[in-house]
């Protein structure tokens, strides 16, 4: 324990505040597990397990229907935005958004709502913002997937205060273009690769997004060049250039078709896939997922970046994003979250949880 | 002095043997160049002078015609390929080809003719395979210009033993084609430089070279990519994409032509020009280079790559290439030289220098 202490009594905006300022850039998050596995373990409606620097707390009430509330306590790298400033409708700082607004909303949660009519199981986990080896929610699945069984789970992801659904995959390959060396001098001698990587940007430049609509929302594909690199030197023609592509696709298509259409979509080059991670469809016919969108309002958007919705998809659970922040200022050094964004969710949760009561 | 002796009473080709075993990376030529006065300082009929690692060496018998006999005496850096090897018909191993084979028919020469019919200066300089501003004949043409001053300048770089005349100048610039970042997952919001880089790709695909015939020569221009590289992140749309291209250009273009060229070739781009070297026209109207040109055999190719007969061009020089060796060895690991040009080149050189005696 280093001391630090989170007061869950205090309302969510100062709650926020204090997360924050307990900096916890992905692989440094003790501190602020420590924190909070103080601050929960003071709750005696709830039964805390600790793997690594991730933490789950859960009621169990018999409910029938249990829901997962989950967010991760780590952070991109710090850039001269600590500690937390608020200026009075926006709390600014690294983490304000990604997602440290929604960690204290569901710490309110766990705290002041004793008896919720569905069993609630919080995730507070770790090392998210890295890679999926250091994943805590994936060390959690494999783990003691027990812990997180459940029929519907909320991640609180920035997602503008709204439910965001489903999620989008994404494909990485590198598309090699192959040549001839020689001397630039006598440059027909050789065969330039880079040149002929222009057919390879002439295609992305041509390619027509697919947007389908799944369960009445529409996804909006993407098909990118997100790196290009060749050349051996000033008076060499390059025997090799290499495209690297990000293909984000929607959640009605598998990783295994997502590649066969890139393979199709570059006939004739030569293709190695270097990431890959499915998409995860909407979910929102299950009764769980159901009753939580018409709690909040029932807005629905499409998710179009990939986040852990689809880790849970994966184990069966149906899951949303639903956080406070605008999802385009995460990462960035003016990362901000407004405060109502963040008193708004608590309440439609609380509302949401205490439904029947 | 290190010890290391050249004999110039051997045979030429034992001589270039000698040369290569005695390495010179560029800014390593002291051992050399040691060795090189030390044989100079031995010949009663020239004076010679050093420069750093730059030696020159001039007769003085009041010819009504003076030429220089040029070569570097630097290589590039060792790539496996050192000491020396004599297969009977051929001499492997770094330098042979360029250009030792070169430096050592200048030493046999400057040894055995006492008394040639032009008076000639023999040059051997350092640095010419680095960055322009260590070459040793640019300091010497800095330093003492009166020592090179001549009406005719041959080249020992490697041209297979015929003569080569003129040389294309060459211009690196850069492309900068510009973006806007996003999110790969929200692609649209953003513009990708990568892509946008395309169209400067097809205009070189589509580039058709110019192939001017200069005094009976025919130049062949090249205008292509020599790298490429752009790429944020692998998740971001990237906003900027450089595409360095050289273009090399027949002599009957300045800089300042081949510049504004370019410059319309790639309209709508950024463009900066970060090297640029003159080309050298062959020059062949003037008596001493047509009698140069007749006493190895009337035959003349152009000279695609630059050489420093630009530089000698610059002084007012007339020059030509003519060396033992075909240069797509040049720079290789399976560097070499054939034997026979070697002692073809020394025998040529020899007849042309008694010719009138």
């Amino acid at each position: 324990m280093t001391g630090m202490l989170l007061d869950l009594n205090a309302d969510v905006v100062a709650l926020t505040e204090a997360v924050v300022d307990i900096e916890s850039v992905s692989r440094n998050e003790k501190a602020l597990a420590d924190a909070i596995e103080s601050a929960l373990s003071g709750i005696e409606h709830v039964e805390v397990t600790r793997i690594g620097n991730s933490l789950v707390a859960r009621t169990d009430l018999g409910r029938d229907e249990r829901v997962v509330i989950a967010g991760h306590i780590d952070t991109v790298p710090l850039n001269r935005n600590l500690p937390v400033r608020n200026d009075g409708s926006k709390l600014h700082g690294l983490g304000t958004c990604d997602m440290k607004g929604g960690v204290a909303v569901a710490l309110r949660l766990a705290h002041s709502v004793p008896e919720p009519d569905r069993d609630v199981t919080f995730v507070f986990y770790d090392c998210e913002e890295i890679d999926d080896i250091y994943n805590g929610l994936g060390r959690i699945a494999s783990e003691r997937p027990d812990l997180i069984e459940a029929d519907f789970a909320i991640l609180m992801e920035p997602s503008d205060a709204v439910v965001e659904a489903g999620c989008q995959g994404t494909l990485r390959i590198e598309v090699i273009v192959r040549g001839q060396r020689a001397h630039s001098a006598r440059s027909w001698r050789g065969i330039n690769a880079i040149h002929g990587a222009g057919e390879v940007l002439r295609r992305l430049q041509e390619y027509d997004a697919r947007r389908p609509v799944i369960d009445g929302l529409e996804y909006h594909e993407g098909l990118n060049a997100v790196a290009i690199h060749g050349g051996v030197a000033g008076n060499v023609i390059p025997d090799e250039c290499v495209v690297e592509v990000n293909y984000r696709f929607a959640p009605d298509r598998s990783q295994a078709e997502a590649e066969e259409f890139v393979r199709e979509f570059f006939a004739g080059f030569d293709l190695a896939v270097t990431d890959s991670a499915p998409g995860a469809l909407p979910g929102l016919d299950v009764p769980a997922a159901k009753a939580f969108v018409e709690a909040v309002g029932g807005e629905v958007n499409p998710k179009f970046g990939w986040t852990d919705v689809s880790r849970f998809t994966a184990l069966g659970v149906p899951a949303v994003n639903f956080g406070p922040g605008d999802p385009m200022f995460a990462h960035k050094q003016d990362e901000h979250v407004p405060v109502e964004h963040i008193e708004r969710c608590e309440l439609q949760l609380r509302d949401w949880l205490e439904a029947e009561l």
